[in-house]
């Protein structure tokens, strides 16, 4: 029945080793074993170390397994479903599941400050966050306001201070709307060392704008572990959770 | 002004290389020019081979640089914004940016079985199907739904209605909601030759699942290039266009 358009298509060599390892994986290891070393994988399956290589970087790219530093290539647990607005409709800061890490005024990335509509040598509230779930660093924010955006904010704040009032200045402006975009990215020094990363893993960058008075009031760029994360939208995530969902899914 | 958490890091040599190599792709390539071989470039930066070809595969993880086949390495344009809903809040294929490739009753994988609770021997319908933007392939995408969400669908149909009549009576159905999941992946080999890349490129990888009455009236795996989109939510997907934002924002 059907079309034949589904019809197969001759696979690589390591694709092929891929598909062996996927099954030793699920049969022989146990989440958090260690691999046993390239050298040994390759004899046993018979491969050039290049292509067992090959393999092995697919199967981290899926998911199933991870690099750890000072530790070697371990069977990764499944991925954690992370929830990425806009569920909440809420300002960031406000009763979500980022912690302030620091704060500085900056003149923001180019990129950014086109979202933003700020010109090009303007300073913006520059505010680090970081997410933890289940004790794990899963992901760095860098949030942007422009001054324009909290022009009630008190002068000569205190380190400690300037965050949280950024904040509270911000939550004081209704929220209109907010729109999100992901795309793969790899890890700056500063945010791999926030999650735990080398500089240069793969992460997901979910940059988000917030809406008010018709114009854009805050910008955020969040990185994402790829290797643990994968990112929900439309319900509380809780994505994996099947017999759940008829209670917490998105109304249309 | 404000803490000094933002700290350096001490950054690997790729790494610093890759920020130059980021400056000189911004004032000597025009995109979609070939660079230069890697001996060559290793030369003129005075790096050996290993240490380019990891600032290399950062660049092309950022989508700075694309591989293509038989080509060589190019000056990747900007990332496409690709509109991933649910803006539209319809079914699959009522409107959508989506052709079908062809149909097939099959038993789904078991996490998707799991999703549309059906039995693990259960045969579902299969649409493949393609989404093009600019002339480009940028998703390949299986869509799922089990017969029970289309009891009326008239027996023995030829190949080329088997599609066509599945998603009629899908469409029947009120869409009462639908909710999505984000991760990275690398691509399956009939994927890959769907989206014109060898078998385990990078891809971002959407789940969706579809609800009706209740329950997951059918779901769907749709692969995305990791290369040359960026998934926008919550707006008409033109990300990109600050100027347009005002007028296609969502509400909240």
């Amino acid at each position: 029945m059907g079309t034949t358009q589904l019809e197969s298509v001759p696979e690589p060599k390591y694709w092929h080793l891929k598909t062996v390892l996927n099954d030793a994986l699920d049969s022989e290891f146990e989440v958090g074993e260690i691999l046993p070393n390239e050298r040994d994988l390759a004899a046993r399956f018979g491969v050039a170390r290049a292509t067992l290589r090959q393999a092995l970087e697919q199967l981290e790219l899926e998911g199933r397994l991870q690099r750890r530093r000072g530790v070697g290539t371990t069977v990764a647990p499944p991925r954690m479903g992370v929830a990425v607005g806009p569920s909440a409709n809420s300002w960031p800061g406000a009763r979500d599941a980022w912690e302030t890490v620091g704060c500085v005024e900056a003149v923001a990335p180019a990129a950014i400050a086109a979202l933003l509509g700020t010109g090009p040598d303007e300073a913006v509230h520059t505010i680090r966050r970081a997410r933890v779930m289940r004790g794990q660093p899963v992901a760095a924010e860098l949030l942007y306001v422009p001054p324009a955006s909290v022009p009630g904010l008190p002068a000569d704040l205190s380190p400690a201070a300037h965050a949280p009032a950024v904040l509270r200045e911000l939550h004081a402006l209704e929220l209109e709307g907010e729109d999100r975009a992901v795309e793969l990215g790899s890890a700056r020094a500063d945010d791999a060392k926030q999650l735990d990363r080398l500089p240069g893993a793969p992460v997901l960058v979910v940059t988000s704008r917030y809406y008010t008075g018709g114009r854009v009031a805050a910008a955020s760029v969040s990185t994402y572990r790829a290797d643990t994360c994968r990112l929900t939208f439309g319900d509380a995530g809780a994505f994996e959770v099947t017999h759940h969902q008829q209670d917490t899914r998105q109304a249309s």
